[in-house]
């Protein structure tokens, strides 16, 4: 197969951003399906993707034929309608986080996918494919400073938009935190608990950010989150990671230094299209590499399985105050 | 008064760099007597100070006369007998932390000093005397960045000795960000919490390092606190304070950076000595003018009986593994 | 054109490297053919490119057909006889720096290239793609810190092979100073003068390294070039600028930090394929991208012109300690 | 001697600093005279220091007796004759740079020296008791990264009054890299050369700022100076020490970071009173303790002379735009 023909499903904020990067950035891939029910944004799209055909469902995408495979940029709770007929076709899918809202419907796309009898499903956690993380993983595998005891992790934006509620500072950010936190370990998130920081005066109404959020896992390892999403000052994400014999710090924004006006400074990022833009790029390449040789190359859905758990664990630790532990079901011999 | 005559009371580790630092460094003071029942401890003590005196034990001292001011460097168990001579001898006394070991002996010592009918006591809790966390909190101060909502505290040292036990985590080291915390953010500590990170394999059997400590001051901020006490690669204090706009980082080490063998290095601190060399000096500098003054210029013994009752929190949360408040008397009037 | 088919000339060091490039990570263009008369380098080079068919020249490769465009990567004695052929079919092509190896020659690729009435040569200046150089291009641009006055610059590797000689210090390394000086400020290299360094004992005999080179620009901003090819601890080209209202600087190292062994410290590059990897990937894609339309999108066969006559007056400065201007020819009204 | 009586000769900017250093950070020492001819300067002096006497002349307040050393704070043209009779008083002297402002002057205080038999004057370079450049010297002797290859200096001030002018870039600024470069490489300057940087239009008229001054030693290490004296963002002073193996940098400024409004920013110093504070600090202090032991412990009156011959050297490169060799005398035998 010379080039993937990937039909892309959903045309809006990270939808159109992929398209353009399958167009220009991705090697051995083209966008031949944009999926999107909205007139306004499919053509939208088209224009940066001239070769592909709009179809408004997935259903009349697959009858269509023509398509290799399948990214799903749509808000999760639209994930499962997608996943079940393309599943159901044998087509392989880069779903974005999260697989679905819920453990429950989850657990339905790992059984779906079992019942393919082939992995099909690779999830969007896209800072595994982040340098950063991967140096710091390569450091904890060959125990170079010791064994891991501690995480120490910062998640900030400079803002969110007044839609944004408590509830998504889990299911929405810490998700990739109870993600990456289990990538460096190796171990499940066994419990979530969360406390308050004192309140930032600027948020909308009702909207209590900053949290901390502790992650223990399966291991013993404690991983704080600070979990901050309207800190003004820029988009930070960075990992502290304590060992036995040392520290290793990820996240550090890089760039020219100036001297100006009484400061040395260097540029901040001010979005994760910024800080993330080179991850994005490695976990569309290294999809559509795997994708030609039959095989994923990234979390799967099992792994998208687990992070719904934990992330209600984590919803009820923000609404209880309590440490609450997460419950999986028993993985399936399938994911090993 | 020209020259502060100071006599200092134990010459072990901490009394003799005093003693040094007194005699080498600080203007307008000199070590009058050396007060150590250890007769070795105590000539080697006045090799530094030719001219001091040597005498087992407070009141031979004060009976002997010719001393201005008191500086306590015994171990917290010995402060009150040597602080209630001293303060009946009106005598100004910078006294090591902790105050006392408990906040029942704490509130004595207020009691007596509130008895004298002037401050003579001052707290030797020197992080408040670093520039770091002298910048950090004109920043606080200032509103620069918004209000402050939480801290992040590191304090990790390469190793401690077999004798040092689980409970000295909090008495003899969280106990300094007790106060600092307090210190930066105007507003006592309401509760502590206590976290197991990863054991460090590296540990004596029986204890449990490194811990993750949570504290909440009145004022709703929380600070974590990673109390890392045998992390071997060095000695390191350091605080990162999230307000509403911004971030600000203080105690990353500095000095001459070198390119060598393929990584560029600095060399980090390997012991509270080098780190808080020049707090050492600043707040015994600025003990001495202020004591010339008659007054004092520091943490106070309302200060020390705070961090007290703080402690005791602590190694209830650390035994229970539960949050637990801290119980405070009233501020004395004298204090305001 | 959906995919430009490219002819690889060259499947040595550099060569072999844009073949791997150009088949896995740059979009619309394919290995075509591979030009390389040694049977055992150009066999290697067909693994990498199974679909790309070996010519031993470049003509027969021409007279073949199937090629879009050429990228010549043998060393610069060699690529007169390539360039000739390329132009006189019309084929767009990138050029390995330098153009050629002196003034005289260069000015002949000029010609050739004014003759066919269209720009198709781009030199393989890559530094102009890094970010690092790209950022300070744009500060010195918008004046933000006022006019550039002077330039620190340092081209440093851990070591060279024995072949490597006096004169390569000039035309193989300071070249790329003297392009990217030249981009930064936008004005030709008006004098070059080299001083001593005192000479790295390490060095093999005869070969006198490290040199100071000073670059003067027409428009009056002074640049030193620190050239040092055998300093061991790694790879580092950095560049710092010094303007009327501050200073900015490009090329320090970045990644993760680590505490170990009592120092902070971060992993520096240890190659050039390392640090600039980014940047050829970005030459490579644009000029892709510019070839489908008909242009070219970097340095021209005129910089390299300027390049090769610059360098022309760096080896008559390295040879006689003198202070010695670069003469140029008047530059063609084709290139305005 | 308990403590070193000190007449401070003249109370301008650096004498008021060095009376208000005396009385409050140095121990050991007091300053028992002030020595100005101006009333308004002297007696705002004494405000520091009450238990002074003032004096109009340096004869005078030899003849009055009291005095156990002198520190001398006028400008350089005016140091001989308070140097003369301090010498002949058999008093020891801390002469701020330059020790006169020629090399025949400095020559004939050699010689005055000399005379008295003993070692009495010491020259204020005080960056060699700064913190950096002593680190610097300790890795260049212990030869831990190989030899010293070469030295890039940069010198920066935020700006100058209008009455600074071109020769005191050499004579007032460039002297300190000529002191320390000497002192760091244990070589004095063989040869200076002085190249154009493009002329900062900030500048009033006639003066040429910045400028690159090029020092050999005459151990064949090369340093290159950047002298600028308007930069606005700041006050720098740094070095980077290009070794066999590594490089090694100091002077990069410290203390607490902040993430705010899109940038990680740390403050730089804005004069040398902050950046080289704790260096005249540690020169008075060392001074102090040698003077009282009978020793200088500091650069001596033949370093003194060494930089009066090389600024000489270097102010006819200024004026030819030639490369000068200095002339040094043969070093007195007293000397070793």
């Amino acid at each position: 197969m010379s080039e993937l023909r990937i039909a892309v499903v959903g045309a809006g904020l990270m939808g159109s951003d992929h398209i353009i990067r399958i167009e220009n950035r991705i090697v051995g891939a083209s966008v031949a399906a944009v999926v999107e029910p909205d007139e306004g944004r499919a053509k939208a799209a088209l224009a940066e993707a001239p070769e592909a055909v709009w179809f408004p469902n997935i259903e009349a995408a697959i009858a269509a034929g023509g398509i290799d495979a399948v990214l799903i940029a749509t808000p999760g709770q639209f994930h499962e309608p997608v996943l079940l007929p393309a599943l159901a076709a044998g087509l392989p899918i880069l779903c974005e986080k999260p697989l679905t809202p819920d453990s429950a419907s989850s657990m339905r796309m790992v059984e779906a996918e079992v019942a393919t009898g082939k992995q099909l499903i690779q999830v969007g956690f896209m800072r595994r494919f982040d340098a950063g993380y991967q140096s710091l993983k390569e450091l904890i595998s060959s125990n170079g400073q010791g064994e891991l005891l501690g995480l120490h992790c910062a998640h900030r934006n400079p803002e969110v938009p007044e839609s944004y509620h408590n509830d998504m500072l889990i299911f929405d950010s810490v998700v990739h935190e109870i993600d990456i936190v289990r990538f460096l370990t190796d171990s499940p998130i066994k419990s979530v608990e969360v406390k308050a920081m004192k309140r930032n005066s600027n948020n909308h109404e009702g909207f209590n950010d900053p949290i901390l959020v502790l992650l223990t896992t399966q291991s013993d390892v404690l991983a704080t989150v600070e979990m901050n999403v309207s800190v003004k000052f820029g988009y930070q994400v960075k990992t502290e990671a304590v060992f036995e014999n040392g520290i290793a710090e990820i996240g550090r924004t890089s760039g020219m230094n100036t001297w100006f006006e009484g400061q040395i400074g260097t540029a901040e990022h001010m979005s994760f299209k910024t800080r993330f833009a080179a991850a994005y790029d490695a976990q569309i390449q290294r999809w559509v590499n795997a994708t030609k040789r039959g095989e994923i190359d990234g979390p799967s859905a099992w792994d998208g399985y687990l992070a719904a758990a934990a992330v209600e664990a984590g919803l009820e630790a923000l609404h209880t105050g309590q440490r609450v532990d997460a419950n999986y079901a028993s993985k399936p011999a399938f994911y090993n």
